[in-house]
Parts: C-alpha cells; sequence; structure tokens
C-alpha cells in the first residue's frame, strides 16, 4: 500500500514552489521517519514516495519459563522496545521534569497524555494551532492519550452517564461538557497521539456483578461508536493514530473473559486492560492479567493500565503484558519514597541525613548519580521543588531502568529466576 | 608568598604512604587549579609547590563614558567575569534549577547561599561532613554567602538584637539561636563559601537617622570582629575564604559616607554595599550606590547586596558596581513574570494563549530556545511545577545574557549608549 502521507499533499497545496521547496525541507525534517524513498529534489519537482505509516509489532523473543516477551513497536515517531513502561504527562508535561531529561536521562520512549485534562487546558483550539500535542510540549518520541474516561468516572457527583455518553462538570471552573465515544474520538485526533485510547467505562472496586456486566457491554457498545468514528475521520498531522480497545469486567472471570474475546475481535492494533489496580488485592489484579492475556492475541501488544509498583510490573510482563503506565514514580517522588536497584527508601527519614553516597548509580542518568540522599533528604524536608525534581526522575529512571534489565533478561532466557529475586528487592525497605 | 595549602598538610598527616597516594590523587583532581608546580610524584616522596591561593581582582576596561568596568574575580573554584549576576541559592539549592542547567544553560559563574537557612537545614554537621557546600550540593564553581543578617532581622518580633548579637526564633520550630559575628564566622568557614560575608545589621527603610547612625555605628564594631575571627581561623576545606564587608548608612549622605570609608579602610578583597533596595525609590538607591562607589577602592570588587531589576542592574554597573544578586528572577518566574531581550512578559495574559515561538531565542539556552511562550503559559496557568522550572531558567538566562552583554559593550567602549537603550527595552511591557 503506497500512497502520500497526508501531511505532505496538506502542505503542498495551493502554494507557489519556492513556499513549496522551503516547507519541503520543513517537512522533510519533521518527517523523515516518513521517507522510505526521495526520488528527487529540484527546483520543479518534488516527489515523495511513502509506504503508508501503519503501526507494527514485532514480538522478539519469548521467555520458556513464563508468558514474559520482548518485542518492538514502531510508530512514526519512532520505535518502542517491550516491555516497557510510560511515564504519565497529564496536562502535557511528566510533572518536574523536562523533555530533555526525559528522552536522555530517564530514556523514556513513550508518553503519556491525559484527554480530559489536555481538554480543558490548554484546549483543542490551541493543540490545533499548534499541529498536535508533540508540537505543543516538544516531545518528539511517541505519546499515548488515555480517553478521559478514568478521570471523568473520578468526578464523582459531577458527572452522569448515559447510552450516549458522559455529562461532566469540569474541576477548573465548574463548566459543562459531554464526552461522547465519537467526541471523544476527535478529541484524540486533536490531541494527535500515537496511540489513541477507546472511551470506555473504568469500575470501581469493589463493583457489584451487576453493575461491572452492564458497564462492560456499555464499554463494548462504546467501542464499537470508536471504532466507527476512527474508521471514518483521518489523522490531522499527517501520521497513524492507532486505536487501542480496552478489556473490562472488574474482578469476574466470566466477565473479563467475555471482554477480552469481544475487544480481541476488533482487531485494532493493540490491546488494553483497564479496571485494574482500583484497589483490589494483587493476587486478584495478577488472576485477571493472566486470564485476559490468555485471550488477548499474542502478536499484538497488550497494555496493562494504570499499573504499578515495580513488583506489579514484573508480575505482569511474567503473565505477558508489554506496556504499562502509572503515576506512582511521580506522586510518591514529590513526597520523598524512592525506588532504587536495593529496595525501597522513604527519603525523608533520620538515618539519610548524612549519606553523602549517589541516591542509585547502579541505574545511570544524572539525578540518580549525581546528587546524594543526603541532599536530596535536605531538598524534600525544605519543601524545595528542585527536591521534587530530583526523585521524579530518579524514580522514572529506575523504572524504565527496570523494564530495560527484564528485556535484556528475556533476551537471554534467564527472565523468571532474575524476576523471582528482583521481586525481592524492590520490595524491600531499606 | 609560598606556602603549602593547608587542605593538603591536613591529609597528609597520620596516613600510610599508600594512603596518601591515593588521598593525594583525590586532592589533585579536586584542588587543580591550587597546584602551580607539581615536582615530583613517586611511591616515596610527594611535593607540592603551591602559591597560597588568595583571591585576586583585576580590572579589564573602564567604560570611557561612566563608571562601568569590567573585570576578572579569580577565586579557588574558578574566575568570575564582572560584572556578574549571582543566582539565590537559598537552601543550598537554586530554587527549580538543576546545577548542570545553572552551569550549562544559565552560564552562571557563582551562586548564593543563604547562612540563616543552611545553618538551620541541612545543619552544619552535614555540610561539615560532606566537606562544605560545594560538595554538600555538587556546585563546584564558586560560591557567596550572606551572613545571616538580612534573614534574621526580617524576623521582627522573633528576634532581639544586642551588642553581643542577635537572638532569634527559628521559622521552622521556633527554637532559640543566637549570632554572634565570632559565631557567624565560623558557621561561614563550615558552609566553606569563596566570599563570606560580614555579620550586619541591614536597616529597613524608611529609617529615622539617629537609628541609622547607631546601627551603622553597630555594623561597624560587629565587622572589627568579624575580621579579627577570620584573621585568626583557617578554612576548613583547603581554599581560600574571603570576606567582604558591608557599607551601612541607610539613605543618609553623611552616613554612607563615613561607612564607605570605615568599610574602604579595612581593605579586604572585596566591598559590598548593604541596606538598599529595601524599598526606598530607585533614585535614591542609584544616589547612595553613586556616592558609596566613589570612596570604595576602583581596585577591588564592589558588590550591591539585594539588587534587583534588570534596570537597577544596568544602572549601577554603569557607576562601578561589579556584582549583583537578587531573588527577583526567580521569585517572578514562579508567578509567571519574564524578563526577556525584548521587555517583560506576564506570561499567563490570553495574549500568549496561542503564540508558539520560542520563549526568548535570542538569549540562548535550553529553556529559552525549546519551549513556546504557549506551552509555557499553559504550564504555568495549571500551576505545573515544570512552568516554575522552565520560567526560572529563562529569567536567569536574561540576567546572565544582560550581565554578559554588558560587559561586551563596556569592552568595546560603546556601554553607555546600549545601557540607555537597554534601560527602555527591559522596562517595556509586551
Amino acid at each position: 500500500m503506497q500512497r502520500p502521507a497526508s501531511g505532505f499533499s496538506e502542505h503542498l497545496l495551493g502554494i507557489s514552489q519556492s513556499e513549496q521547496l522551503s516547507n519541503c525541507a520543513d517537512i522533510i525534517k519533521d518527517n523523515i521517519f516518513l521517507i522510505q524513498s526521495l526520488d528527487t529534489i529540484d527546483s520543479t519537482k518534488v516527489v515523495f514516495i511513502t509506504f503508508a505509516p501503519t503501526m507494527q509489532f514485532q514480538v522478539v523473543k519469548v521467555d520458556p519459563q513464563s508468558k514474559a516477551r520482548t518485542g518492538k513497536l514502531i510508530t512514526d515517531h519512532g520505535e518502542i522496545p517491550t516491555p516497557i513502561f510510560m511515564p504519565v504527562g497529564t496536562a502535557g508535561s511528566v510533572k518536574a521534569v523536562h523533555q530533555r531529561e526525559l528522552k536522555e536521562d530517564i530514556n523514556a520512549k513513550i508518553i503519556l497524555g491525559n484527554t480530559y485534562h489536555l481538554y480543558l487546558r490548554p484546549g483543542l483550539d490551541v493543540l490545533e494551532k499548534a499541529g498536535g500535542l508533540h508540537k505543543f510540549n516538544g516531545w518528539d518520541l511517541p505519546i499515548l492519550t488515555d480517553s478521559g474516561g478514568y478521570q471523568v468516572y473520578s468526578l464523582g457527583a459531577n458527572r452522569k452517564i448515559t447510552e450516549e455518553g458522559v455529562i461532566f462538570k469540569s474541576h477548573i471552573d465548574g463548566s459543562k461538557h459531554t464526552f461522547t465515544p465519537e467526541g471523544v474520538m476527535d478529541i484524540e485526533r486533536t490531541i494527535g497521539a500515537d496511540i489513541i485510547m477507546a472511551f470506555d467505562e473504568c469500575t470501581p472496586y469493589p463493583c457489584e456483578y451487576e453493575y461491572a456486566r452492564k458497564s462492560m457491554h456499555l464499554t463494548h457498545r462504546w467501542l464499537k461508536r470508536c471504532v466507527d468514528r476512527v474508521n471514518n475521520t483521518e489523522p490531522k498531522y499527517g501520521y497513524t493514530q492507532a486505536l487501542f480497545p480496552i478489556v473490562q469486567g472488574s474482578v469476574y472471570r466470566d466477565l473479563r473473559e467475555e471482554s477480552a474475546e469481544f475487544i480481541a475481535n476488533q482487531q485494532q492494533m493493540g490491546n488494553a486492560i483497564g479496571g485494574l489496580s482500583v484497589g483490589e488485592p494483587h493476587e486478584m489484579m495478577y488472576e485477571m492479567t493472566d486470564l485476559v492475556c490468555r485471550i488477548l492475541p499474542a502478536d499484538k501488544p497488550r497494555y496493562l493500565m494504570g499499573v504499578g509498583t515495580p513488583e506489579n510490573i514484573l508480575e505482569c510482563i511474567a503473565l505477558g503484558i508489554d506496556m504499562f503506565d502509572c503515576v506512582m514514580p511521580t506522586r510518591n517522588a514529590r513526597n520523598g519514597m524512592l525506588f532504587t536497584s536495593e529496595g525501597i527508601i522513604n527519603i525523608r527519614n533520620e538515618k539519610w541525613k548524612d549519606d553523602l553516597s549517589p541516591i542509585d548509580p547502579a541505574i545511570g542518568g544524572y539525578a540518580s548519580t549525581f546528587y546524594s540522599k543526603a541532599y536530596l533528604r535536605h531538598l524534600i524536608i525544605s519543601k524545595e521543588i528542585l527536591g521534587a525534581q530530583i526523585a521524579s526522575i530518579h524514580n522514572l529512571t529506575f523504572y524504565l531502568w527496570l523494564v530495560s534489565q527484564a528485556r535484556k533478561q528475556i533476551e537471554e532466557g534467564t527472565f523468571t529466576d532474575w524476576k523471582n529475586k528482583m521481586v525481592k528487592i524492590v520490595t524491600t525497605r531499606l
């Protein structure tokens, strides 16, 4: 399938030749990953031949003793090695972390944006004018957006769910808004993430069986509407956006099975598991994840939403999960809780007061190797902003280090032994 | 004057030869700037011949139309080009800015620490164990510490001034402490800054003549005690610490003259002007600064404490000031006020909502060139920590850019015209 990427044709219509050439230079710079073959560039003729930039996923290696696997998820903004952890950039910013630090120190390969927050601020007009979130915040590697569902449901009394969608009041100014499956797909088109999540209802825990069943069916009906909308619209910025549907069903095995089969049948580029890590015991989360992973196709990436602790991530990699996200590393960082390669540190504790050793030299990266534990403790105790910055970079560096180690162990066929040993370490309180 | 630097002799006493050699390697690495000639290193003999590392100041160029001059202030932690602006790192951290950003993006050459804050947190035990503030926070270029006087007087009802010193209650836990001139010199020895300020009383504005006169004489008596204490003690970490005395006298010409003459007579390595920029009209600040600069020796650096706006800095460079510090660039940044090469921006204003141009490409540096005004506005409005980070780096980059431009114009003999033009620009509200 060969066609010019839509971003190019837009740029090349209705402008003069010299403008075209100048624009082409920008387009080449911005979209070099799209171009498979560039035939000629001269003063009169510019021909791009591109392969349609659809997303690809390849499983590279499977662990002999578990369901863990490594893979490559190829997007128009770059390749993501899996298993991967995705830092959460709620309002277009991973809290307290510069884009340069995400890329160069933390080694993030993809970040999240929250549709609910971005829709309210900066708003779709600004994002569209910028040319999407990548251009707006300067993060030029892949982005995934959630559907806003989780945030909207968290509003409690300030939202109402109907068959059509959700009516809610903004947490900022109380203004009234409606999210429908179609509307959210349009919003996610405008934000312009590489992976866009379907609009679902995320059930709480505990959740009555009947509520969970009805909610799951609503999520399935909404999914159909999301798929239709995505199929009938184009990306706005000339690169591919892949829709990931979400398995629901709370902690009920029959519902999770039904949902996983329904989602698998949509034949989208990747699949997600939602409604877990919402307060249920870890064993229950693992049971549901295991069950769903056995049904979701092995040749597509599996994304476990909102998970979790380092232990959760290691255990769920073993069950066949490829992608994770969680606010824990950044949120806990701001409170002084550090995840390290030797265990968990509460940096506020007196015992770190004069520990002048680096935070965690084993994992590399500026923050973890340059600053000492004693200095970071001082900053966190003194409520200095730099404390939140250092701890956030450190925790994210650790999370990305952890999944990189997992990939390495899977490649070498030693994952399961390493995982069992590592789970003990990452749950130790130092 | 040749003598081994005190840091070396301390390290070389009472330890084995192999330990000596290992220590020497570290000392060489840490103190390479101290070593003028290294005669021999073999397994039995290590001879260091060093010139005593006293601070030096050289005036390089004087503007033909004003008192502005460029210079070099040479410290054991590196050379500072003057005029210079010094970012304020209250508790050992320039708020919201990484040490790496200070050095590589902002081009800071020296930062401040506040004795009052560092004494309370992390405390002298931790700082001494670390080997001083440079080692504690990882900033290996020069540091200046104030004497804590300004902070202590700001405590109002929670402090009492006597001939001996000041008794005050901590703003953190209400605990009682005493600062005397001798005690503060000892504290500044332990913090280990390259430049340590004398313990003075900073009078408020307005201030009765009689209070200003008595306070100034107290500051002078305290200065004698500071000088004695510094002369009778050694630096703790093997590098030079220079004491800067402080001119007081409020806004009274005769008091300022008397104080400037007294301070000049101390023949210290540099001199400071305190008690200005505390609420008096700018014209009065310029008048006092001009008066005092005419008395303070021209061959020593002059430091105007706590000043100020970009306009203040340009005007006071013209009066002969070499060094400045102020919390304004970082504090105002956190509220969304940006100083730029085109004027002042309140980034919260609606007009910047979809301005996708870089913050201030003319001044260079990551934050000012990578992020757009619209993105920064979004972050500040959304109270994202990254907003404070970007704005703080930007404002400091601008302040350091401004003094670098001033130095360039002085070198080229074009300072006064440029200054008059620039004052108009930096006071324009965009």
